[in-house]
Order: C-alpha cells, then structure tokens, then sequence
C-alpha cells in the first residue's frame, strides 16, 4: 500500500479531520523515518462496561497502529476522584483509587481484544492533574472565557433552558484538554459529539507551547441495533463487549442490510475494496446478504471472543433459526412453565383441543426450534421456543 | 457602655449588616466569658498602597478590636502568584513570593497606624489554598452553579454587553469565600461592592460544615475629595495613606462641610454622641466649621503621622492661607528653577517688567506664601508658592 491508500483507509468512515495535512505527515515520517506518532483517546473510569459503540474509536486505533501510532489509552481517573461536596448530586459518586483501578483493568481485558499492547500505553491522568496543583488549575481556568465556554452545544441548551450547569462542568473541557498537553499528543481521537473537547486540546497545546496542535479525528456515533438511535447502555440497543458470543452472533444477524454495511464500514478489519467487492457481489446476486451479515457476525464474535467460540455461536443459532425460513409475522406468547407440549399448542392457538394437538404430535407434524418432536408428553421448560405445527403455522413461545 | 451602646458604635456607618443577631451575641460573649471573636477582611496584596477609602474598613475593625475582635488580615497572594498563561491580560503581572512579602510588609507599616497589632493576625491565603491541590480546587468549583455566578453585578453587566469574562475569575469568589471556611471566620467585613463575595463565605461554610456562618458587614464605599466619586487613585480624588502630614492636612482642609460630616462618620474616632454635640454646636454657632474641619484634619494626620506632624502641618498651612482669605480663581504658572523673583513676577503677568518689579520688592508690596519678601535679589527654587504683589494680585507659581 502506498501512503494514498492508506491514508483513504485510515480516513474511512471518519466523520470530521482536523488538520488532514499533519496526519498525512505523521504517517509518511513513520515510514520514511521510523518515527511513531503519539494518538490519546480518553475514557471515563466509572463505567468500565464498554460496547461495540466504544469500539468504533478503537478500532480505528488499532488501524493507526499498524501505521506508525502508539496509543495513549487515557483514564480519566482524576474528576473521578472528586466528590460532589454539595451532597446534592446523586449521579457523581466517589470513586478511590482501588475502584479505578479495578475498572482500568476491566478496561484493558477489553480493550486489548482490539488494540495491540505493545503499541499501547495506558495513562491516568491524576498523575499531571494533581502535580498541577491548585495555582495550576487557577492558571488552566484562565485560558477560556465564560461565554466560549457556553458556546458548547449543551452547555448552551441548558443555559437557554435554566437547567443548572456546574462551574466544575466548565473545569473538565480545560482538564481534558490539558491532557494533550501533558500527554504530548500527535493525534486525539473521540466522538463528534466530543468536538469542543477535542479542540480544548489543540488551544491549550497552544498556549502551553506544545510544538506542534494534535490532529483531531472524529467517528461518528454509531447506531444501536435498530438503526436509528444512536448505540447506548440506557436504550437496550447495544452489544456489549462482554457479552457471550451466542448473544453476540445473534445480535449482529438482526441488524437490517443497511445498518450491516455501516458496521462493516465503522468496525470491520476488511479493506475498503473487499467491502466494496462484498458490495458488488451482493448487488449482482453473487452473494446473498445473510451470508454477508453471517460474516460480519462470525468477524466481531471472534475479535471478542475466538473463532472457535464464534463458529460454535453460529452452529446453535443456525440451529434454532435457519432450518427453513420463518416468516417474520409469527405470534408471540409467553406462558408459565414447565408446560404440557399439547397445551402449549392450543395456549398458541396452533390447535382448538390438547386431544387434537397430541395427535398431530404422535402424526410427527409438530416440531420445536426446527426439530420434530414425537413425545405427546413433552415438557416444555423456561426458555424461548419456535413452536411448528404443519407447515403453516408457527408461533413464538417464551416460557417463563 | 453596656452593650446596646457598644452595638450602636459598631452600626455606626455601615451600610448593610447580615446577621445582625450573632454580631450582639459575639460581643455579649467576649464581655461575659472573655471570648474573642475572629473578623476577617481580605486584601489586594498586588497594590500594597492604602488610601483612607481603605481605612474605613479597617477603623471598623479597630473599634472592633476593642471589643473582642481578634483580626484576621487576609492577604489574598495566592491568586497574586497565578500568571496569565495567554499572556493576553496586562493588568495581570505574575507577582513571586518576594515581592508579596514585601508588599505584605508595607501593608503592616500601614494598617498597624490603625489596628492594633497584639490583636492582629496576618494570613496569606496560599498555605490553605496550595494545600487544597488541584481535586480540591475543582471540588470547590462544584459547589456553584454558573447561572449563579452571573447573577453577580459586575458579571451580569459584563456578559450583557458580551465583553469576556474568563473562567477563573469565577473561581476568585469561590477562593475568598473558602477563605472564609479555612480561617473560621466569626465576621468578614469588606465595602458594599463585596456583597456577593462575602456572601459566598457564609455559603461555602455550610458547605463545608463550618460551625456557624460569618456574620458580614458591609461598609459603604468613601467618597473622595470631590464629595462625588469613590475615593480611587485613578480619580485622583484620594489621601494616600502614606502622604506627608502636610498634604494629607491640606487635603482633608479642601473638602466640603458635607463630606467632613461623612468622614467623621466613617473615620473619626470621637464617639457618636461627641460628633453629635459637634454638629449642635456648629448648629447654634459656638463652633465654627472651619474649627471642626481642621480637628478633623488633625485627628487624621495624627494617626498616620504624629501629633507633632500634625500641629506642624497645621501651623504651615495657616501660614501660607490663613493669614487673609485668598481668592479662589488665581492663575496659576510654571516655571522652571531657580528663577529671580523679580522676572517671575513678569513671567505671571503680574508687572510689565523686572525694574518695576523689583521696586514692589523694595516698598514691601510683595509678598511669597503670605510672607513678605524685601530682598530684590530673591530666587525661587523648586517648589510651589503663592505669589502676592500689591492688594489683590495673586498667582500660583510652581517652580519645576
């Protein structure tokens, strides 16, 4: 590959680059020269749970990585060491120092499934932040005015809307953004919804006489699995990274077409052309999309898990699911278990009487999860259930 | 004096008083169990230069003292040792350990000409706030919310008229207020554009748990020689602190009958029942104003000075004005020294040549600050005199 391409592959995906030109520099320097450049991203240490969403930047810095980057993975360890004095805030709570580095090492058992450890520091920023001082944070509040600050998105909502914003919410932009200048950062990457922050970094690298302002490279927020909102713990959309690989398969096989190729974009290791060539294949009928959705399904379960984890993962799924194909209008019912089979089938409204659905079980018309059962005793237990009786219909069981 | 009279004295001037009720039970608890009480008031130690606008506060704090106080002089140098890392500001000059010492020391020579110093503590705000380190500084900042902050009049105005206001200047109040909590402040006293500062000193010491807020008792802002303005150097309405007797004399002779009243008011250390007999007596006659003016003059002098300074002071200003009222619109000169009192009197268009001139000499018609002058070889050196020639020419003459 030559620096073009890798550079239209670094950028793939990218919402917004600041200073394009520098990050082309940087890049031809580590190959002209050897020389590694320095990419910080920061991540909060009071919720170590990560999801395929906080992936997104990761594995972008995997990619740099290959090209020269060694990764400053950044704690913020310090706010979370600050307790809310007033009492009145709920939602900040304490956290010591052996929380924090517990959660930093949740973070790692996470994070090393993508990013390369050697090529990978892990920073806590109480280390500067306190050396700072308080003199220090004095200084570091003089550099911003009042009314830039409120220029912040949501700063502004809240103010126009009278909602209290704390003067220590001011403080964090300024403390991130010092991080840079500790940190020496080539390149700092984040959300988009992190612009002003990231920015912070390349003013306070400025007026602390860094050499040269850090490249500020923004992914875009990606969608949960319904392809709208944006992926998130709170709105139930989410694949956690912890999650085991059954549930991670099987997530990723319910995302729409459309939503599969935005994730091939945001988090696959395929180039950009084996993409566009999947593209292809599937537009001429070469290939049909369910294999493709199977291939990224098979991709990310085994990034966090192995590919032996993730085959097993689509063996059982395959199991349950793609015997025959469903149809996508089946009715759902939730019963209390364990259940008679037979009374299950008329609960289902799949048959008027116990008697007539024994005998459809005894003629082997009746199968569960694609598999004929021709027990006419059979107990269902908790679980969930594709119920088939005949050909034609089915019905979704959940036994509880 | 029982202790509604002494309560009357301390009232005496002030402009506002916040928890007025703790005040008496401070002072009642000093005269029943010989318990001192602390009274902090903060200052600037980038100008160690008072003026008497400053020494109202501090006359307060004396009487105080006499009753209970002991004094907590706060030199607020730790913000003074904060640079300006933009290097924008000007008005902000970085100011090292040495030169707060030093100033800190002029402050001492000034204020003990009115405190009493057995009942005067001095603190630099440094060694609690340096202590406080850069988490407790931030922890601080969540205690208030930015709306709140910009309810503050200065703040207000200046984010209407969108001129910048930077962030760490909404940490200053934040600084003065844990002032407050850090010394355990009883009372804090400041002038009446301090309110929302002081304030924040009773907040913060619920915050903080403090045992009880500070009582806060604001001064009212002196006005300067004008009658009109604030007393400020920059109006150049002032009487410094440091000013020779003479001077100082002169300027507190220059002021209306009016402003004398205020001043007694706010300076003076005559109780309020003699300044009352004062103004009866000037009521009904038997005391002229220019007799009450010139005690008070005295009075002022002798404290930054020495009585001896003071009826010196007096006996040369009598000197050069008293002898006959002198007009109120005389032209005034400059001129450069030493010069020949024959050509003066020409170059101040008060004869058309140095021949006629020295003829007035020699008939005793000339006359220098009130004195008469017959030698017709007389040179002015630098300094500034009242130049008489005849009944009813005069001229200012400064000799540079």
């Amino acid at each position: 590959m030559n620096i073009d391409e890798i550079i239209k592959e670094i950028k793939r995906g990218i919402a917004e680059i600041i200073d394009e030109e520098r990050l082309v520099s940087l890049v031809k320097n580590y190959y002209e020269k050897g020389e590694n450049f320095f990419v910080k991203a920061g991540f909060d240490p009071t919720a170590a749970d990560l999801h395929l969403g906080h992936t997104v930047v990761l594995s972008k810095m995997a990619l740099l990585q290959k090209h020269g980057a060694i990764v400053q993975f950044l704690i913020g360890d310090f706010t979370a060491q600050i307790g809310d004095p007033t009492g009145k805030s709920v939602t900040r709570k304490k956290l010591d120092k052996e929380e924090v580095l517990k959660n930093a090492k949740t973070y790692e058992e996470q994070v090393f499934k993508i990013l390369d450890p050697s090529k990978t520091q892990i920073h806590f920023n109480s280390k500067w932040l306190n050396e700072l001082g308080a003199s220090g944070i004095v200084e570091l509040t003089s550099t911003f005015s009042v009314a830039r600050m409120l220029e912040r998105d949501d700063f502004t909502k809240r103010f126009k809307e009278q909602s209290p914003i704390s003067i220590c919410e001011f403080l964090y932009p300024l403390l991130q953004g010092y991080d840079s200048v500790a940190l020496k950062s080539d390149i700092e990457m984040g959300g988009t919804d992190q612009k002003f922050n990231l920015l912070m970094g390349r003013q306070l690298q400025r007026i602390y006489n860094c050499q040269k302002e850090q490249v500020v490279m923004m992914m875009p927020l990606l969608e949960g699995l319904d392809g709208v909102n944006k992926m998130s713990k709170s709105l139930g959309n989410y694949i956690g990274v912890t999650e085991d690989a059954k549930d991670m398969y099987a997530k990723v096989l319910s995302i729409s077409d459309e939503l599969m190729f935005r994730y091939y974009e945001l988090l696959s290791e395929k180039s950009s052309s084996e993409i566009l060539q999947m593209k292809d294949d599937i537009k001429n009928g070469s290939l049909h999309p369910k294999k493709a959705k199977e291939n990224l399904a098979l991709e990310i379960t085994t990034r966090f898990h192995s590919n032996e984890c993730a085959l097993k993962a689509k063996e059982e799924f395959d199991k349950v699911h793609s015997a025959k194909e469903l149809p996508s209008d089946m009715p759902s019912f939730t019963l209390e278990g364990s259940i008679w089979l037979a009374k299950a089938i008329v609960e289902c409204k799949m048959e008027i009487s116990t008697s007539a659905a024994r005998r459809l079980i005894n003629s082997n018309a009746v199968s569960i999860n694609g598999k004929k059962v021709q027990d006419e005793q059979f107990q269902l237990e908790n679980g969930e259930y594709i119920l088939q009786v005949g050909k034609r219909k089915f019905a979704k069981l959940k036994v509880i």
